[in-house]
């Protein structure tokens, strides 16, 4: 007997369900814990926050996307979609189990105005190409130069697509052996919906590709 | 004492090598199984494949991505890129636990004339906004209208990004309350690096945001 299916028109629900219903089916999802600076003249402070619509786009320009909804009832630009419009360059690191509760801290609302590596303790290191810096703890780092940021609108819960190209990129070495990351040591969190994540890496099973493609 | 950290320039990795970074670093990554229909001239043939670099994108609109990569050495459009850009249309079916075999099976490279629910033996349902089918046994569906394509590039591995707005949806019943997708029920899987798959919702845990926001 063919299960009861539930269906609905975006049309009939407000932008608060239609979110919902998307963190809720779209999972897991991977997490870019995204650090950004300001321009010179807005004071050049460093800014920290995780993203979950997040994910890779292609090999060839090595390039990622992260879309960064609008915040509250005004539908304030984040200030990682500013600092990104303005710099063009931001820093996406993936945070493992270890970080998670750092990560998390880093998603309240603080002021523009607050160096959110310093409000949530969180040790910075140099980039070596992009001015941002990266989480020094970070098992994986990727520095990323804006490549086009493509706007769905300006309501609350609108997003911004940001691509990025990565220009330079930061493995634990231990991780990694000839660019092939062993998923096990890196201890990947992911988003599920409401307020839970998975450890990604706990149970896996393996799905070789018909035809032998890789 | 700092781990050590292996660095790279992705002017100095292969395409090949770039994208294993990021299939091995971004993890785990959620999966859309999307259906499509070529044009009425090239058959109506029915096409269905699976993508890892896909999410959300927001609630208003509602609205996802899905990266779609060039094939081979000769940078093939492949069939789903081909028939979304002809249609605008496609359905983003995620697929259970349950489903990971045939959704596996639809990732080997058919000829555009073959039917790909024949072909791996996949019941479609008719979606109701849109001409390609949903996989019936999903226990989530979908139905997309193209926003806009963006490509980053026609080599090998370049990308192509697919901006879709949801226009209806299906829920299997049993999953869903108030909007709210239980994710045990739900059984999700999420692609890691390799061949390897994580069974999402076996090893969760709570994180309540900073402040009490959602």
């Amino acid at each position: 007997m063919p299960a009861t299916v539930t269906t609905f028109d975006p049309a009939d629900l407000t932008a608060q369900e239609a979110y919902k219903i998307l963190i809720g089916a779209i999972v897991p999802r991977p997490i870019a814990w995204v650090s950004t600076v300001s321009t010179a003249s807005a004071g050049g402070i460093r800014n920290l926050a995780p993203f979950s619509f997040f994910n890779g786009v292609c090999g060839d320009p090595m390039a990622l996307m992260i879309a960064i909804d609008r915040r509250g009832p005004d539908a304030a630009v984040k200030d990682t979609l500013r600092n990104i419009e303005a710099t063009r360059e931001f820093v996406v690191n993936i945070p493992d189990e270890a970080l998670a509760e750092a990560m998390n801290a880093t998603s309240a609302d603080f002021s523009p105005h607050v160096d959110e590596f310093a409000a949530a303790g969180v040790v910075a290191a140099p980039s070596v190409k992009v001015a941002p810096p990266r989480v020094a703890d970070a098992p994986i780092g990727f520095e990323c130069r804006l490549i086009q940021v493509v706007h769905l609108g300006d309501r609350p819960l609108s997003g911004s697509v940001v691509l990025g190209e990565v220009v330079f990129g930061h493995i634990r070495s231990d991780l990694v052996d000839n660019w092939r990351i062993d998923a096990s040591l890196l201890a990947p969190i992911g988003r599920m919906g409401g307020h839970f994540y998975t450890r990604a890496a706990k149970d896996m099973f393996k799905l070789p590709r018909p035809g032998g493609a890789t």
